[in-house]
Order: C-alpha cells, then structure tokens, then sequence
C-alpha cells in the first residue's frame, strides 16, 4: 500500500495534508495546505503534481476556499465557488483532470447553494472525498486492466512519474507495474529521469525501488540506446489530457519516447482515468501546452550549469500523436488502436 | 577566433595548458599540466574533453611522460613511450583519436629512438605541435565542406559539444555552423543539453553566444517535439569513432536524435575529421563504449537527485548505424550515404 500523496485531516473545518513531492527522495516530509492559496501554489510549483492528484488536490482546494466564506445566500455562494475554481484554474494549463475536478465541485455546489454555508461546505468535502476514494479505486481497475500488456521475463520503460505520487493510490503506469508484479510477473523498468525536475529519477525511481520492482534508472536521452539493445518490449505513461480521437499530452519528452517506440516496434501504452480525456478537443492541436521558467533547466538543483542570457525552451508537456499508441488503458476498459469512435466506445460504458 | 583549448608553454621540458572545461560557463580557468598523470587523470574527468582535443592531448601527455626518463639506450626509450602510451590509453575507451594520435607518437618515437633523449624529446614535442596545428587546419576544412548544409533562415539542431572546446580549435559541427555564419547565413541553433554531463548547456551554448549565433537552449527529451514543431531543417553532431561502414559512436543520446531526425525527415550529418574513422572495425557493433560513474546520473551538480540503492545504466556513447546519417562532412570531403566504399574512397584522396 502507497503512502497517501494527498489525504484530509479533520472535518470540513480542516486541511488537507500532502507529501511535498519536491524534497524526494532525500527528504519525506508532509505538507499542510490550510488555505487554497496554499493549494494553488502546491500546484504550482510541482509540490503535488500527476493528473489525477492535482484533480484531488483542487477539489478540497474548492473546499478550503470556502473557509473564509461570508456568503448569506446563494448567489454570493455561487460568486465565491467560482472564483475559487477559477483561482484554482490558473495554477497549471495542462492537465485537464484540474477542471475536469473543479467542474464536477461546481456541479455539487449549485446543487446544496441553498443549504446553509455549513452543511453546503460538508457537502463539497463530501465530493472531495468521493473524488478521492474514487481515484483510489480507479487506480486499482487501471492496474487490473493493464498488467496483462506487461511482458513476462522482458523490460519495460516508462517516462516521468505515473505512480502513487501522482494520484490517490497507486498510480497510472505504474499501477499497471505494481499490479503485475502483485500478480508474480518478472520485468525490469526504465525509468527515464525526465529532464528538467527528475520526476522519474527522484519519484519514479523511489516508488519502484520501494515496491522492490527491478528498475534501472537511465537519462532520457538513453532511451533510444536502451530500447534498440536492451531488450525493451513495452513503453508505460501517463497522461495529462487525452483529445476526442486520442491524441496524448504528457510530460515533456513523451513524444520522443514514442517515436523511439515506434521505430523500434515497440508498443506504446498510455494508462489513464476517464477524467483524463478532453473530448471537447478533436485532436491534440489545441491542447494548451505549458512554458516553465528557464531556469528549471539552466540551474536546476543547486548550480547554474548554462551561461547567463542564453534563450531557453522550456514546455512542460508534448502531444503524442494516436497513431504511436498501441492502446490507451483505462478503468472502463483497453482502447486498442485509439480513435474517436473506439474511445467513445469504450467511455460511454 | 576561439580561445585555445590546449597550447603548449615552452619547450620540451615545459608544459600543456588546457581549459578547466569542469568549470565552464561559471568560470574560466586555466589548467597547467605538467605531468603524465596529470594529463591522464584532466581526461578521465573530461577536464578536456571532445575526440580531436583528447588526441592532442594524449601527444602532449607522451612528452610528458617522457619528461622523467633515464633511458639511456633506444631499447629502453622504447619501453618507456610504450608505457606513457599504454598509461594514455587507458583514460577513456571510446574517442579512437585518442589512439591515433598515440600511434603516431609512437612511430615518431621509433624514428628518432637512436637520437640523444634531449633531441627526441623535441621531436616528439614538435610531432605533438604537428597535431595541434594540423587539427586547427582541419576545422577550417570541416567549416568550408560543411557551411553550404546549412539551411538559410532555418533551425539546425546539435547534441553535445563539438566546438572549440572539442578540438585545437572552432571544432567540427560547430565549425560547419561557425563558418556558415561567417559566409551570413541566419540560422537558430537548437542545443541538446546533453545529460548527465550537460556538454551542451555548459559548453555549446556558451560558444555560440560567444559567436552571437542565435540559439536555444532545450532538455534532451525535447528534441522531438522541437524537430517536428519548430522547422528544425538539418541537425549536425561530432563523433568519437566512425567504423568502416560509416556506423558512428558519439555521445550518448546521438542514436536517439538520428531517429527521431529519420522520423521527421530531417538529413542528419556527421562533421569528423579522417583521424576518428577506425578502419579496423567493420561496423559499429564492436565499438568500446564506456560507462561512467552513476553519481553523474544521480548526484549532478550539487545535489543527489535519486534515491540511494537505485541501479543505473550510465553510457557514455551509443552507435548510430550508418543509414541514418545523410552524410559525413570530412577535411577531405563529403561522404554522402556513406558505406565502405564512399568512405574509402573519399579517405583516400
């Protein structure tokens, strides 16, 4: 059983309480977010980060932006949810499980906006929570869905952190590990470092060695070398929002993994949540991608390693085209060769 | 004109001076080397670093070593060159121009072997000047064949460093870029930085600023998404050892950027002077490849990054197989499609 990456303490008076993803691995320490100022900023600066977490996060960030609340009717409740969402909205462009969590609140909000502040507050902790637990067991439906796609005997690799830091369990992709092994399936992981915060060598690294999965931690431009040499047989990622025909945006770097995949004819999976999928996008083109500061690459962890005034790129997030995706795992089922009819198909369930 | 990589001050009983390139951007420092070992250990570390600059190196490292012989006769002149040369070798594996220039030592040395040690000293001093200043002429040559590649008002990208601080003087991928923007070509540079050891961030990006040619500075994983989103029209690395049939080691990731080059349909060039074809090996497939330290991987620049007990697969170089690359731009021409036959024929003029 993972640690909790995010949890709530107390009633709806409370605060929610998340492992500060920026100290691993060298330090595991707990973070209180009391305020949704404090939410916004966690988010923001990659302290909870992973699709689904954030989804979380913002939820009882809806919550603890009604603490402060003075609204005597309806209307002004209305007025302080949606500016809470709306605060909560602008933390990060990408991951459309944010607003996908953020509508739903606003959903049960205009549903109890005529019950007292108290109990309207206990009833969005409720939907909190219920996103949670849901998240919880969504983990656990990708993980039976997707470990049989993990080879028996062969190596796999995966990209970033799609693991119990960036959701409520056990993650995405690597629920899909975690299952596998649970199930005695032998495999080594890939972890791609992933270039510029680490999230594989300091997350992903860290949750396999944990759940004592062999793992070998390789840089990202390795995986090339990797794949053609030794022995890799199936590519696992996440995912930070999903278009109507199954265009994929994740983690920076995605993209070249799966073109690597394809001309080694290796398949390449995507493991995410219903609420992943933006189906008001026809296709990735307009997802908006992310631009972090330059220095997250020019000095990152303790030195400037760049020269002064050189111009940086610096996305958070690629799109991946479906036509690299062998499948898209999901707690509703295997999307097989994705596109609009077969993820509508297999979502409508 | 770039600054000096490696000189040599004084005469035969003097010593190199190299760039501490560890240093760099932050500091520019200047590293006095007047010992065998000390040559040997500025390698190891990649003090200096870049195929054509370790060969100059290594022949300035023989003078070295010789600095402290007693060899009275040729018998045991002999062996004490062997030593120094067989001490060289054992620094780093993969750069082949490292071996050839100790060969051509060597023969040096069996030349003058009979002569006074204060006279073949001198010699093997002047033959390691020969080096040098052939290794500054090649530059040139790989600027002028390469310059036309560049495409006008496009983006080019490079991995690694293969500039100035690569050789005895404006490099051999850098040299093509170099010198196409002295014949006013407008062009961007996208620059890899090129993990673990951050070659480009540190050294490329440096360089071409220095040279006030646009560039931009990327992680490694975003090579794909910039090639297909950012008009990259030609990408151009340096090499360690290119084998008979054209396959070429260079630095870890470059199989990775010729794929993802191949996917988008972007020619993919090789700029290396004659000294790093090994005609020896039939292809690329027995190519040493060094591994280096795990802590480069885990603990770079300050701070560990990983968590303690991980395995790690740290390659230093991987092998590019021939039929990615468009051509190889060499002092004695274009090898375009390069195979066995183009090469030798291209080489042997």
């Amino acid at each position: 059983m993972p640690l909790p990456t995010i949890e709530w303490i107390g009633d709806a008076g409370g605060h929610a309480r998340i492992i500060e993803q920026t100290l691993l691995p060298r330090e595991l320490k707990y973070l209180d977010l009391a305020t949704i100022e404090e939410v916004w900023d966690a988010i923001k600066r990659l302290a909870i980060r992973g699709a689904p977490a954030i989804g979380v996060a913002a939820a009882f960030g809806i919550v603890l932006g009604l603490k402060t609340s003075r609204a005597a009717d309806a209307s002004r409740f209305d007025a302080d949810v949606l500016r809470a969402a709306d605060y909560l909205a602008s933390s990060r462009p990408t991951a459309v499980n944010l607003f996908w969590a953020l509508e739903r609140m606003k959903r049960r909000a205009a549903a109890v906006r005529e019950l007292p502040l108290s109990q309207a507050r206990e009833a969005l902790l409720d939907e909190a929570r219920t996103i949670l637990a849901e998240d919880r067991r969504i983990c656990r439906a990708l993980g039976e869905v997707g470990a049989p796609l993990v080879p028996e005997g062969g190596s796999v690799l995966t990209h970033c952190n799609a693991g119990g830091l960036a959701t409520a369990d056990y993650g995405t992709a690597l629920a899909v590990l975690f299952r596998a092994r649970e199930l005695g399936r032998n495999f080594r992981v890939f972890v791609d470092e992933t270039r510029p915060l680490l999230q594989g060598a300091r997350l992903t690294a860290w949750e396999l060695l944990q759940a004592g999965i062999p793992a070998t931690l390789i840089c990202d431009s390795a995986a090339g070398m990797v794949m053609r040499d030794r022995g890799v047989r199936a590519v696992f990622v996440g995912a930070d929002r999903i278009a109507c025909n199954g265009d994929t945006a994740n983690k920076i770097g995605t993209y070249s993994v799966s073109v690597l995949a394809k001309a080694h004819g290796i398949p390449f999976y995507v493991v995410a949540p219903a609420s992943t999928f933006d189906l008001s996008l026809a296709d990735g083109s307009s997802i908006p991608i992310e631009e972090r500061d330059p220095s997250e690459v020019t000095a990152g962890f303790g030195a400037r390693t760049a020269p002064e005034g050189i111009d940086v790129f610096n996305p958070a997030f690629d799109v991946t085209p479906r036509a690299h995706i062998a499948a898209i795992v999901t707690e509703k089922g295997l999307i097989e060769r994705p596109d609009a009819a077969r993820i509508a198909s297999v979502l409508g369930k």
